[in-house]
């Protein structure tokens, strides 16, 4: 978790409920707006200039087809005000769409929309490789979704524009559930790759702590450990939120989306599952560390304590027979010197055969 | 938590339920009951000299609106009962009232008003910095607001105040129903200042245990936890408080006032979620900072066994030949003494060797 | 919690379900039952030395009133059988009354009563201050109620007889659903008391354990814990006693003493909260005195590597010097002894130095 | 738990479901069956030599009676098959009989009758004091009940039968229902039994973790939470079993036989309750022995850091008067040597004051 | 839990919904379709060789009969596609037959067939012995079953088939979903093979801690509590899978198999039970674990502790009279050497006999 991300965490006191202010890192960027209408028999994708060009439209023929506002950007109250006066959107909806600190959450409006946000998750580029979360807003209305998103990433729904483009397939025959659908779809394989980062950090994690033995494992271990909260809380709401919606019963999402809902949620209840897996999995593997260490001491321990007791002797004796003592009649003996060899020879060699039976050697 | 706080658990035993007893700390300062009206057209406020002047009465011109009675300072039996006399209030929620220990609930009373208790949060001044629970009481009635707070910072409705007066905006445009949200609104929006403080000392304890190495840590750690602790139990109820608040379908409650309620429980989920979150980081630290000690017990032995490894047979060497045996060869030969230097130089190489090999040094 | 208290856990096995046996202390003591009528305009009160004495009477001009039997006395199966005899109570309910092991709850019978157990708390004076639970038993019907209680502290519910002969307060103008709220609040009233010496104990050894040093710390950890799950299991019952007894709806309680049941299952809840509190607190406590108990022994080591480091180079070039060999330049050099002393001198002064940069000193 | 009990986990796979084997230890003892018809007027026993004894018959003057089969031992499937045939038992429940790896379980058949089973839980004599669970089987129809034990510690129910023989009591008045309630409560009180010797244990650990010190305390603690656990699992489903049993609104369990079950619940949630204490403060004892290793290797260090800071100054010293220098003015003094001895001995007082200022001493 | 398969986490980005990608090891290896069809009276086998053996068949005479489709080999898309269109599978459903991935549910398909997909666990051989997970799927309408299943490890269903082509047991008798219900009871069976390995696993463990003492100890608790991590998650949903398939009232599954049903059930609850039970002792283990370390560690220490307390004053005694001060009386004193081995024998005897009063010996 990048910690001006954590700072964040606050809209600025004392201001009138529903004023509309960004929560987020300052941008110059500008927004981008991208109109795109399709049904089964025409796609049409336009740059917005003007607020102008949100407006719905009647399609070639006046058939019935599905309008995608894609809003690239949400730090301009301004823009925001003219898009949610266009679809009347309320104001603690515009809201919420600007407050990147929002957690994910599904809210039905009696203005006959549903609103959903949630999070984009992605690896920022090395070195840092942190986790940032973009934040995401999808709007369903009956013929239109509205989808906001900051401007990290470039257009992180760029392969559904690029499927709805080139083919006719289930999200061309369908309403813009489907796509709220398809959208979440993108939203929730993108975790895989964080679940698969974690994995991997996970599995060198291990080697490292049960094969080496570094200092820095245990901060490591903190680290990742913080980053699967982190995730885990953005994550965790989805789980709820997709069982409000399959089980709301909303006239907007029609039943045949059911299954494909159900399926996202599996996906999102396996990421949750592994996300787990993987916390108490790390939660063992300090136990491992913490026991490395207490190995690694009683190696040193042993080192020292067989070096003193090999040691420690041999210096008794050698200083037993510095002593000035002049009556001292080893000292006369010839073989006196060597005799003393012996001794501590076999001192040493006691004290080795010791060890080893104690399996210190 | 500052002990004093802690400590007064208790009401006195064994006086009859109901009666009024004000349990918190001493204190001679003179109630303030500020009295407010308005509505979309006019606003106008007063300070109450006489308790009279809490009477309700009519707008100019007969038109609905809201009373606002806003009483500072808690601790005056009297003051209480004659205004709880005009409101028709319960002896119980009177207690509760005065009871700064009473932790946040909601009750519905048949009599026709809302009683709803919380706490507002804030750090007193350095340098204990200590985290202080103000006892907010506030009482919905069909066209009337009752609001009890403690006397310590001020009026910590002031803001509230400032809006109304200067502005038409939403509140001046809506029932009691509203500003009781607004002053939710407000208490709960200064929980986030709590809340920085936490990520804040959490950071920089963080950096304390990962880097450096402090035995206050841990205490550090601890005092930490424990305004966590204390902080999570004060907030812990709102959640429950507000579900039900918007649930109970109370009349008193108009249903266009539900999503800023929905909005207020919001931050509150946020709130827990992250004092749950840093508990959950905490309790990590320990564990890392618990690791680092053993770390540096590590490296302390670590340097006992390489000076002892070498210098144990150094002395051993040089105690031998300061044995006094008439006959030792070695200490008539001429180079015997550089020789001796130069065995012990080389026994000083291999054991870096071997300490280097074994990664110690 | 008292062994011998933990101990008797059994009533004797194979008896007759059913069959009246007291489990708990021998005691010679003599039931007393003490019998209290009133209504809200005559107080009437005696010592019942026959069980006849039991017997409902008819009031003074017939008036409605609440008769009270106040039992002190428990363990004598014979005066148990008469009571339950006269007021028609299960052989069952007399078994649970005479129980002393019988956890609190709460059971509706048929026949037009409602049984409530719980316990006493009270601190037994020094040297031990053990926690002794009293078992309290009470029986409501619809214009009386029976209370058991054991013979341990005197009467327990003296403060209430005191208040029902001296004024004409509440529970003289309310039934026996009253006077039932009234020895549940005496009750659960006591319990701040056994709180408050919890919260003196974790702060003083919150204070020993974060200052000072104590071998002891950890068993008084313990104990405290051991107290603090010893209450908690026979406090945690009230709150779902007292949940149903509100939503119970049962004719015998009337909806206006609700206020007040809720009342005291508020002051149940905080109770739970800072035991759980505590508890927490506790476990923390035990983490900062394993860390202080890690601390004392890095300290403890610091010190040995500190006098081996300096003291071994030392001896070793002492011993240099004590060597015997015949040809030693140095020890005929005139100022050799100085020299020595000055390397000696910069040695150690280099030790310090690098200790000092370690930070170790 | 025994090993031997904890590896016969599987019955043989690919067997067809419904095959009837006995899952449990060899044995060649022959099944008894009891055959024991009562009612409030009269008594009747015998044991059921052929299969054939155990069909109902009529009492004497066709007065309505309960019939109790009493089966003892469950691993000759022929039996079994008879005995499910004459009462038309479905072939799952009699190999939930034989199967003793069964956990408790209440079922329903619809043929009219309810399955019930559960564990006798007895302590094997020493020395292996193993707890050991006996797979208990009890059948109620509409006026007859039929239990089935194993071989093991003679017949668990004699003193339900005994109660039956010699008095008209409670069960004797009864149905089948209370003989079941009857029987439930034996197996349940012996328990406590149980619970009784995992107190003793867990105090006797107390005092051994606590006072003294051992090296197996942490094994023993490991034996005594396996034990608990073991114990737990075979009881804890008792609890959901009673409630059910309860709220089935079964025919064949009568009203009146409510409070009773109801009793027993109680005391299985009191049994549950205290494993759960006895598992905490198990979990505590583990703390507290890890800080007596600790507070023991201090003590060890603190020793080991005493000896050398005394003895390596004064090594120091005497190593210096060693040296052999031609220009050492002290040798000659002729109170040299006696200075010497007072240098140490000041040293040494200045070390002891020291560790005494540590507290060390 | 091999990494190959903890890896292969993901099925490919941004591919359209519902397009069938096999997510598992890559294998050259053939489908198989093995086509059953039964009845009491009547049993036919045949491999198909072509899809269209694959369509539904009258039996001989038109009688009802049962149709099990056992499809060997999940990797081929074409053929997936083939079954799916005969039968008019979902194409979600064929996409979750196809990722190996997909954890244990249950689900009802509006087209009339219940889907069920859950693991079959296996260890691999010698010497890896991993888990390994092989995704089975079973697909359940009105008059026939069809089955998927990986290939590795021969035909799971063997045993059933078997069963079924010998003898006309219940199986034959009944309609798919008691076949369904013997396919699940093989399954839930096997787990037992793996809780048995866990058991012996856990044992020998246990021993090895306990007992002796090694260094891989903790990483082999940590590899034993990843595979019970594992085995966990694939079987914990099997819980809800069941109830579900209970409650949920399917007309596809006759009330006559709710028993069987229920008894497979009561095996998965026993296997999480004792699944949860081994975490716990795990647990335990690794505290038994750390404190063995501990004990270890002050072994070590006592044994320097005595060294160091024994030799360094001896080495202190023979340095005095090892100094070249000139007058020094004792060295004159014809028994002073023998006086010094006394000295140095009573003070080796003191330390001994302080350290067997201290019990280090």
């Amino acid at each position: 978790m990048p910690k001006s991300q954590h700072r964040r965490q606050r809209k600025s006191l004392h201001t009138s409920p529903g004023t509309l202010t960004y929560v987020g890192e300052k941008t110059s960027f500008k927004t981008i707006i991208k109109r795109i209408e399709y049904n089964e028999s025409f796609y049409q994708e336009e740059i917005a200039d003007s607020i102008e060009a949100c407006l719905p439209k009647e399609a070639p023929g006046g058939q019935s087809h599905v309008t995608w506002i894609n809003v690239t950007g949400i730090h301009e109250p301004a823009v925001m005000e003219q898009v949610g006066g266009i679809y009347r959107l309320h104001s603690l909806l515009l809201e919420d769409v600007m407050n990147t600190l929002q957690k994910p959450k599904i809210e039905t409006y009696e203005d006959g929309h549903l609103y959903v946000t949630l999070k984009m998750l992605y690896r920022t580029k090395s070195p840092s490789k942190e986790i940032w979360a973009e934040h995401i807003s999808l709007i369903l209305g009956s013929d239109y979704l509205i989808s906001f998103q900051e401007e990290r990433s470039g257009d992180a729904f760029q392969p559904i524009i690029e499927r709805l483009k080139t083919s006719v397939g289930k999200t061309r025959r369908n309403g813009p559930d489907y796509l709220l659908y398809a959208l979440l779809d993108v939203i929730v394989d993108n975790y895989f790759l964080i679940l698969e980062s974690f994995g991997d950090q996970l599995d060198s994690l291990e080697d490292q702590v049960i094969k080496g033995y570094h200092d820095k494992s245990l901060s490591d271990l903190y680290a990742l450990k913080r980053e699967l909260t982190f995730t885990r809380r953005l994550i965790w709401p989805l789980r709820e939120m997709l069982t409000q919606l399959i089980r709301a019963d909303d006239p907007l999402v029609n039943k045949r989306v059911f299954p494909y809902l159900r399926d996202v949620n599996d996906h999102v209840m396996q990421i949750i599952e592994t996300l787990d897996a993987y916390r108490d999995l790390l939660a063992s593997l300090v136990d491992v560390h913490l026991s490395t260490i207490s190995n690694r001491m009683n190696s040193v321990m042993k080192t020292l304590t067989i070096f003193s007791a090999i040691f420690m002797p041999l210096t008794f004796i050698v200083g037993v027979y510095g002593m000035n003592f002049e009556y001292m009649p080893e000292l006369k003996q010839p073989y006196g010197y060597y005799a003393t060899w012996s001794v501590m020879a076999f001192t040493t060699l006691g004290m080795l055969l010791y060890f080893r039976w104690k399996k210190w050697l």
